[in-house]
């Protein structure tokens, strides 16, 4: 999410830290009429967590979501529906040691600098855990333009460091704790993994997102053009440690390969400064999840989700009678 | 707040309904390093709340706010502050014996209309009690502007009925809990409240509001010019229950009249429609204020802080050097 | 427009000094394949314009309009409509004496002491004349809402000074160069503004506007609710020279009631300052409309317009269905 | 621009078609101050056109770009500054005889299916020529923000088809017709380009754009963190003919790299439908531009400086006292 609210209709606003009391959201234009179930919402945060010891962060968040608002009886009401998930895991003290110090390649010296304040729990808002938010919000649109409307996204880890994965199967993806796509191939990435998770290195990656949409609308996206290009870059671009956005036409689908940095906290001794300024060696722990893209697959996908939304109903307020569904 | 969300950089997005888990709201855009007292929202919030049996609503909701992220170490840090209370006093039986009424003034009908559900649970979303979200951000914007910038926001009951109630005294206005500036007219306030309250009839009001701004920014308000006007006309004009909005600059001062209407819901039988579409007469008990004009004084105070907080930013940004503070 | 954009959805953002080389706007939002007509527009800026010497200013500015884009083959084409109004009748020199001066309740002081810069041509954005901007653009949304809708908005000239001017008839109102719809009531108001005139004073008016909806429009207006209130609010409250609005619901139709302040600029002599900052007296010739009133009328009734416009175009989003027509 | 209006303070809004009487823009939020002059937004605009026959595009069209408001001795008012290009060479007959075809890769299947109607006009809307919009607007916020900050932004073809063209030198990029950054290589691109001219088919490339700040600008960006990314990811990806966007930050710049698409509309015979829906061949003459490419490097260099343009404007806001200028 650039910056923290993200659409103009189906509009997004997170708030929280990642070692605050809680984190959440406010979608605010979902239409009324929508069946809304706090347990689809959850299985999407459990798809994001961390499965395998050792592949991902060891953190075990349960990261329980809470509907405050804007569903009654099952149903949307046209109201804001906020989202809320408690922060229980806050080992603030795991951090205390680098208090002094900034991590490279966080946001961390910037943030000091500007506020004068070091948020030194765990990264703070620019923490990966934000898009927990992300992944929530994106369970609310896809309910809605999922169901019944033939629109499908479908995201998977397609490259690890240099390692293709290209789809094979969408019930390997299914079943994959990684999002890799082809069941044969997770001993490869497994494998990879566990190299860097060895040497405490960290690897880039890139997640593919295929998106069909119904004729009608697919025609109309055409015409939507660098709009929906703009908007997808901008929700796409927005994400924690992304790095470059391609998209292809293919014949009955639109696809984007969106490449995502290396973690940037890993177990390696790496300079920093100090708060006055000195220089330093800073040997992180705070992370071990070698390879973000991974993580990654389910946030890029809700993203997908919620600029759908966006501009669906910003299709509908042009055209009566586009896409219907939820009233 | 006209919608769900008010302000371009000082951007409130409020949630909740008042029968639902909790109501609360995210305020984006508030600068870092502002001191944030909770407790200073909390009193703001008690301010709001009733606190004269008879005189206002008997629902004694706590009101208890959560602040859930945007504030470390007593200091906004620049990202979304999020604002929870939790409805602890849900009393949905209350109101199950009218589940198949609607009741007129309110806005049930065009929600069941529209929604195909009927949320009788005291209002839903255009209850007054979603205005005490308003008041908490409201004190996250007096506590930033109203400290050392010169720029005061002051708010009283003017008229209840057809009895004026002119300013006197800012500490008769503080020790009022009606709102009254000029305590000795209290009695008379109690008196024609105590008369509707037996009538079980309701009363319209008029809230004044004085704004006074340093030189410099009041010149420059004299530049927004009709911004001025049509930003606060868009948040007073927002505020369930206001008729009539009335500018006038004084020499020091922009002094605004807000026109209220007599409160909806009294105990009088009215004339309303089954879901069957058959007349049908309601007796209400839901609500008791016979003067909701009251309630209203810190809520439209509260809309003319988050308006201003709203236009000093905005002020800021084309002119850097305007009004600085808080970072 | 309180600033110089209006509207979400269907937004207009207007452009232009009263002296410079021209005025427009560009209106985005407009659904296509509307018949779009420029008589039409020309027709709305024509009404507008002074037609009666003395009752309003003597300026002879023609408000030729062209339609740059949007519009092909008379139709609406769903991208932008830009409208432009060249000044003709650019009188530099007639404001070169004043432009020492500083002219009272003009928003001249504080531009210049923003910017530096005293664009005394007139005014400046400041002008009435910038009006003629919101006329047009109006015309754009009531081709579209008042066709075939069932939506009606009347606006009149209800008051000037202490003289009353009910409703009578809507071909009185449509005859009348005042706005008057009483056809009987118009000498009082021609013998009215000549003792103004005379005396070189003006005179504060009343603009009533009375908006008629079809029944399920009206009903979801209902649940827009205070949403509603707040973007007339917005949009009349911007409007120069207005002083309050108020909100009455009808059994069929919705109210609004709004007072114009006297013109500031007038015969009588001022006391204002220089340049320097020093006491001087100014005797202004720039203007001699004694009832900016007048004018008003159909500038606000094209305020309604456009914020109806955006009303239901953020209702289409939501409902799918909502008011078809235009595509 | 993505949509037509980009930015939320330093706000742009385009309208116009290639073939209509005129495309320009609204540039809102520009602060007062500034030295404005029309002679540096039509160099830009120069610098855009086509310089070599056979290169790009032979249409000849002089974009005469007029300064319409917000302009007044030279210098920004602080009100929007309208810029209007009169389209002089409306060739409509050229485009008569593919009236009821429809050019494979254009939009205009899509408008037809949406309109109702084909603006065979030359692409209308999603034109290149639309793009001639934001290279003025560009220009106003180049002037801003290039005039002693410390800010930079310099784009050039960094490749075209397979022909790798890296920055050697700034004054050879000021004097190549083709954005070219080393001279030397220049013969090579002439070449490739008669090549692809000859065959009537045409070649992708990749734009590179350095963009520098000074220090405490930087690293409030590294602060604004993804923001920073998505708002350039919105606005890069928006424009026509764009494929990929990739970030690299390099140790005092970020660079980014934009993938360009082939011209869609070459002289090669293409499989299309006509009205009727029955297969068609259409030979194309319309463009000749076979790298479409080129004419995108300052059409992305103005979108940089448009969203570093708003980003300043966002960041004062928040930090009175962020970088100060033009007031």
């Amino acid at each position: 999410m650039a910056g923290n609210s993200i659409g103009k209709l189906f509009r997004v606003t997170s708030f929280g830290e990642s070692h605050g009391p809680a984190i959440g959201c406010v979608v605010d234009g979902c239409p009324p009429g929508l069946p809304i179930d706090v347990r689809v919402v959850q299985r999407a945060l459990d798809r994001r967590r961390p499965r395998v010891v050792g592949a991902v962060s060891q953190r075990s968040e349960p990261d329980a979501v809470e509907i405050l608002s804007g569903v009654f009886d099952g149903r949307s009401t046209g109201q804001p529906i906020a989202l809320l998930i408690r922060n229980r895991d806050v080992r603030w003290l795991d951090y205390s040691r680098i208090d002094q110090l900034f991590r490279p390649g966080h946001a961390e010296y910037t943030y000091w600098h500007k506020y004068g304040i070091n948020d030194h729990r765990g990264g703070g808002r620019a923490s990966a855990r934000e898009t927990a938010v992300r992944v929530a919000a994106g369970a609310i649109a896809s309910s809605w333009l999922g169901a019944g409307h033939g629109i499908s996204v479908s995201a998977w880890l397609s490259r690890i460091g240099t390692l293709e994965l290209p789809f094979r199967d969408a019930s390997d993806l299914a079943a994959s704790p990684r999002f890799v796509a082809d069941a044969r191939l997770e001993p490869s990435v497994e494998a990879l993994l566990a190299d860097y998770r060895d040497s405490g290195d960290s690897v880039g990656a890139e997640v593919a997102i295929a998106i069909r949409l119904p004729a009608p609308l697919a025609e109309r996206a055409g015409d939507w053009g660098h709009d929906w290009q703009g908007l997808l870059g901008h929700a796409l671009m927005g994400v924690n440690a992304v790095k470059a956005v391609e998209f292809d036409e293919a014949e009955d689908a639109l696809q984007i390969r969106v490449a995502v940095k290396p973690t940037p906290s890993v177990h390696l001794p790496r300079r920093t400064i100090d708060k006055a300024g000195r220089p330093a060696v800073l040997m992180t722990r705070g992370k071990r999840d070698p390879c973000i893209g991974i993580r990654a697959v389910p946030v890029l996908e809700a993203m997908v989700w919620l600029s759908l939304a966006d501009m669906v109903l910003r299709e509908r307020a042009v055209h009566a009678g586009a896409l219907t569904g939820g009233d």
